[in-house]
């Protein structure tokens, strides 16, 4: 009976319509009512990511994509360059190891944006690189790092882009085309405002041509049985049928909104999350933080138990720290299927948490200072 | 507005019960609340798979789980026998030999069950084999092999026996460990009855062995991580969580009516649907037709047309063949959510459609026929 609030970087909430979709009966997937479907979703994803390019769906966590993204791109042997400023960053590098690939890190300390200066000095330093991977936002430190930049700098050489928006695709301004990103890779419980199980790539012509050359072997993740598929609205291999038909629904939803319209939305609620923390006395965590998830430090003596009390008091699940940073920071998300009131809801039981477990805080005052921005729009 | 009647072997239908589970608001997936429903998930696979090993979930198709059981167990230049009779039987040659793995065929053709005694010549021939692969249920023919007897035979030799046992699990006798079965791969939406997007593998301490020597590189699926996480009531990535919410639901409808009174009910539907077709004039197909399909020849004139009619006049759908049994033989499912009346909506409207395509049958007698066997029990 206890009422939930989740205020977590994903899964996020979703809309009653998207997941009442999954409940329906179900359709076979080799049939014309679900190519139908497929195909909306597909046309969806393209509004979302800003591409020209198809972006191709399969059944798995995020993690799967990225690794999509790895194994047929290189070679065994071949150089890459990974920046890293968190967790995620560090999970290219992790998989881009297992497959014998060798990796450059330009990677920051967490906290940190990636510097696109050092990635065009690494590029500049060896002309073998055959790609570049990096993250959009961060979630385990809250960071965003500058895309467009990065993609300006690739272009320009023979190496191939790829970054792991999972976390801020639909939350924050991302142009797949516009910002020369060549392989995109995203998950559906993010910012699209789905259920987890689904993931996304696209792949640009550039990505294509290298893809060519890739010779670390692949069956599941092999993309060019997606491309094959994707030309009859099928998918290679059994697609989760239900969350692609909720998919259709939150993409629909999406694009009603407006794209632009969901992003000026976030950024107002990342507004008004940094005024609360701050007036509540909590330090901002992070170089330059994004639009879909706000991190804070807490006190050390009270850091390991604001999450749990949170939740098993009022029901309201944030996130905290992740690695090094755990119960150092909180993570505060906006993203998805979260709204001013929901923010709200967040701050107003954070106060008293913060009150209970001893810290010297003024009720209230989080939540006036967000109220504030909220109202300034 | 058309109403759907689903009789395909996977997607199954999906009680009404644990669709909506999946609807539910979504939880975060590291909760205590989510352990607890993972635990109980888990508890119930133990229970369908028939063994004491775990069995550990990932977001993903069937096949996800099959190329899990091919990286984990096995190096490049590995040697194994692969005893298969069918399209899914194939794809365990075309994931092994993608992964430089050395595979000695001991497959039957189409239609007929693979012989035990084979793989007992093939392995005494080769000291060197480290695992035999096959199918429990090959959907693509209806046939069933004798997983049993395949299991004394590996069970005497140092090779890891691994069963796809996606499309029968549930559906017919099938008992992991008293079979000696090591490794066993399934997915979510078949005789589980659930959407699909999960999927399942358990592993015995000689597949841990044998695990031990494995050189192929894997990230996402490699099963050391997910055992990890597996102690911890988790995931070592996000997994799809409203699935799981719903399969915990379904394995407790399942334990609920005990898993040997489901294996009851689809035999007899399996027998009713075997009289169904002799009834009518169809030639049943396979060699030992399996009890969670069924399947039969169709004159070839008309052969392409069934599917496509049943499902457009009358939203009944069936599958045809795959391969080189396409437009060859029908394939009527009793898996999953399907009752005694869903098989007899689906032979009243193929007397229809039979009929209407200018096929000489006598209308009701089909229905009869499986009436008859229903009644008697």
């Amino acid at each position: 009976m206890k009422k939930q609030y989740l205020l977590t970087p994903g899964p996020t909430p979703i809309p009653p319509e998207v997941a009442l979709k999954e409940a329906l009966p179900i359709l076979h997937h080799r049939t014309s009512e679900f190519a139908a479907i497929y195909k909306d979703a597909a046309e969806g994803l393209k509004y979302v990511f800003q591409t020209k390019n198809d972006v191709y769906m399969l059944a798995g966590s995020g993690t799967g994509a990225m690794e999509m993204a790895v194994v047929n791109l290189l070679s065994p042997g071949d150089e890459i360059i990974v920046a890293s400023c968190g967790n995620f960053g560090d999970r290219w590098i992790k998989i881009a190891e297992t497959y014998g690939v060798k990796v450059t890190s330009v990677s920051v300390p967490w906290g940190n944006a990636v510097k696109p200066a050092e990635i065009e000095k690494a590029l500049k330093a060896n002309s073998n690189i055959k790609a570049v991977y990096t993250t959009f936002t961060e979630t385990s430190t809250g960071v965003v790092n500058d895309i467009k930049s990065i993609g300006e700098i690739v272009a320009k050489t023979n190496a191939v882009l790829v970054v792991d928006s999972i976390s801020g695709l639909g939350g924050q301004e991302f142009r797949t085309d516009e910002w020369k990103v060549d392989v995109n890779v995203c998950g559906s419980q993010k910012g699209l405002m789905l259920a987890p199980g689904l993931a996304f790539i696209s792949f640009s012509e550039k990505a294509w041509k290298l893809a060519e050359t890739s010779k670390i072997p692949k069956f599941y993740y092999d993309i060019k049985k997606y491309k094959k598929s994707f030309a009859s609205n099928e998918t290679p291999f059994t697609p989760p049928v239900t969350l692609i038909v909720a998919l259709r629904e939150s993409l629909r939803m999406i694009k009603e909104k407006g794209i632009e319209n969901m992003w000026n939305d976030y950024k107002l609620l990342a507004k008004a999350a940094r005024a609360g923390m701050k007036a509540i006395g909590l330090e901002l965590f992070g170089e330059v933080p994004c639009e879909v998830v706000t991190s804070a430090k807490v006190p050390e003596e009270i850091g390991g138990k604001i999450v749990k009390t949170l939740r098993e008091k009022y029901g309201v699940s944030i996130a905290g720290g992740q690695g090094d940073l755990k119960g150092k920071i909180i993570r505060f998300a906006h993203m998805g299927y979260i709204g001013k009131a929901d923010l709200l809801v967040g701050f107003a039981c954070l106060e008293m948490v913060l009150a209970e477990l001893g810290m010297k805080i003024e009720k209230g005052k989080a939540v006036a200072a967000a109220e504030e921005e909220l109202i300034k729009g």
